[in-house]
């Protein structure tokens, strides 16, 4: 089968994911996960969180399976995570790291991916640059096979958002009561899309929405989310502050923003522009930071930021998927 | 040591890869295995084979031993599929990916080598651009050490070849009866060489290398097999047939053959042409496949493709390879 | 916390890398290491070292441990020994390879470092270009973190340091009865700096640093070292002779050795200038070699020669300290 030259966004990824009992079989997308199952995957990470300093969570549920990192675009934290939580359940990793460009060379998507198939990896681990690639292998792999997202274009990245959501459940409580604010380039992050599905599906209070105008989603998007383009307005009362990775690039094209001190400026997460948020306010950031444009570099490390603790969500909550996903595949 | 400019092909690989015993010690080449060598190792990797969505076969006679990958020619496919093998039989496995390039500036092939020993590798699976590398280095490790030839310039492929095989043997049963057609660029061909050398061993009832003229072999060096330059005569009654991966800067020198479509439409393996086969033709090709160059991409899909079968049975044979040199080197 | 552009040299690298109760915490030096501890530490390399062609030593002291190997300069044998020394303990591997470039365009090192950690990496191996970043590392990480030096600017290379004793130790047993010749580019060398520090601890008889004048070190730096500039006095009655490897783009800038060739035949260690050692002189090389250039090729490859065992006793003595840094952290 021929790789196709676009991969159009499918509206059933959500159901895609569950297998015939509506277990998850693959994790795509966020969206349409309801919220007992959000809640449970939660539960089943929380499992995996040992204070630092102490030993890492481990179990045997994953020997004997082979999991394949197959990253089309670069990542080191992400893949990390991953290789880390499928060693730590006992798994076998094989780690690809195969470029866009050597993919268009040489064999189709599709073809490297039978080729794992028939290697007999039970579970891979995707990402890439284009938008539907992951659905797309989902929906042409034998029935024994899981897949998930490792981060998707512009579109989806389930596990952070998972470590997200359990990050801000660890520190805040119920999602009811939170005004949750995402601030800066919203339009082209995968991150806030995942974490604003996840949110919504668990009740959250009030999630807001912030960034320069042209940064902004469609108003069609999220519509249960309020979009708004003055920071200070953003933050008031704001039990979560998330400040997302702006690319260097795109702060060029803002219409009133010539460069990155007046972004720092505008859109910047400081001490200071938090007084007028709640007095518990979090602080968090998907990584890597850029200190001193989105978020203010003291303010990173202090008592109120949970970046660390994300990152060690990362790996507890991608432990539950890989566990919870190779259950579902024991049961076929 | 000094490491040479080119490494003459030595007549006596075939004797270098036994030790005393007749047992074997490294595998360089098909050539010179005899038939119950072959056969045994065939049924030695039978046994790792398990079906697709069923858990992968593993056992721990690598436990304790250390198998290094040394790809001096970059790999995706066969690098994973070593890997693979080496783990699933609980070795720990060393991935080295080094260019050539870095190869000459930097220490010789010799002292990499002699550093693995004295790091106490146990077997080195060797990938190299250059003919006589493996059986080189082979001449050159102390007694203890197994080298595995992972693909030697257009010479010799001899994991390729054992997978070959055992696909062959699980679809259509005995050698005798069978006529294999082996198709596309022969002359640059290791996958073509070795798997030659094996179907003669296992006396093949009759093979034929078809290509343009120009990506013959040399009439002596093949001389049991039949050197066919149209592809329909070639097809006629074969059990076996095998596409090559062609690569396309050697289309552009063809005679009468200016481009790719044209290769398509002489020597592209298609369902249609397929009909002057014998009725249980399978479809082979060692990958990555140009889908539509050399075979025709629904072809590659369908029943009577072998393709994916090829995978599999190429992590079981190299478990196979691995478990037989890490018994020869039990009993030094 | 932002990185430093540079990374001052800390005076205290010899207490840092000590807890409170004494004990080596962190590996970033030899200096301040006292003979006990170095001579400790030899003793329990040497517990992991097996003839060759016999199994690997393996123990499962670090079983349920994380060890990351974080080059920020590239490496193959160093990184390869770490690799294996950490397996054969049983820890679960993270290789990452980071470019030095990248880093600058991306998250601070520190921010890198807080992500491992978060990870609950246990401990980190860092190779860098930069002088001071182990221990800048070191200063910044959680109390149940261990950093090991896996070669530093010009600065150290403990692990290094503490292979060359052990082999020397092997094969000439007490050092207050020898003289030790170190031939080459000495001003640039951390492998030089390395063992110089332990030699001197070890009460070595005669320590000589043999080099052209523009690659000799600072009078005031090693003391204690005999400077010469005459490859044929340095030599004199000497009990080990350690070439290092000088890189051609030094030897263009050199005084009167405008060439490799006349390096060679001014500074390379050959059989015929061994003639005025010691009898029972050792040649040594940390790799990879020049052959022909900074050492006699057969010279590399003769019985005098301890060169691939000093690559064995290099994973011998990392997992002594892997396992040294593991206990210390297991008590806190």
């Amino acid at each position: 089968m021929q790789t196709p030259e676009t991969f159009p966004a499918l509206d059933d990824d959500a159901i895609l994911q569950l297998n015939a009992d509506g277990n998850l079989r693959h994790l795509l997308t966020l969206k349409g996960l309801d919220r007992t199952t959000l809640s449970d995957l939660l539960d089943e990470a929380q499992r995996f969180v040992s204070p630092l300093g102490s030993a890492a969570v481990r179990n045997s549920s994953l020997a004997g399976r082979t999991v394949a990192n197959l990253f089309f675009e670069p990542s080191t934290r992400t893949r990390a995570s991953f290789d880390l939580a499928a060693k730590r359940l006992g798994a076998d990793v094989l780690n690809l790291d195969v470029n866009t460009s050597s993919r268009k060379k040489g064999e189709s998507i599709l073809d490297t991916i039978y080729t794992l198939q028939a290697m007999q990896v039970d579970i891979m681990v995707i990402r890439d640059a284009s938008a539907g690639v992951p659905a797309f292998i989902a929906g042409n792999v034998g029935d024994h096979i899981s897949i998930l997202n490792a981060g998707e274009s512009d579109v989806s990245h389930p596990t952070q958002g998972l470590l997200d959501l359990l990050t801000i459940r660890q520190r805040l409580g119920d999602f009811a009561d939170l005004k949750v604010a995402i601030v800066g380039d919203i339009a082209h992050s995968r991150v806030a899309r995942s974490v604003v599905q996840g949110l919504h599906t668990l009740g959250t209070g009030e999630i807001r929405l912030i960034s320069p105008p042209a940064l902004a989603p469609d108003t069609n998007e999220m519509p249960f989310a309020k979009i708004i383009d003055n920071l200070d307005d953003g933050l008031r009362d704001a039990n979560v502050v998330m400040a997302l990775r702006i690319q260097r690039e795109r702060i060029a094209d803002l219409e009133g923003i010539p460069n990155v001190d007046d972004y720092y400026a505008n859109f910047g997460i400081t001490q200071k522009r938090l007084e007028r948020a709640a007095s518990n306010v979090i602080v968090m950031h998907p990584g890597p930071m850029n200190r001193g444009i989105e978020i203010e570099s003291t303010l990173a490390d202090s008592p109120s930021s949970a970046i660390t603790q994300q990152v060690t969500n990362g790996v507890a909550v991608r432990m539950a998927v890989l566990e919870r996903v190779s259950k579902a595949m024991a049961s076929i």
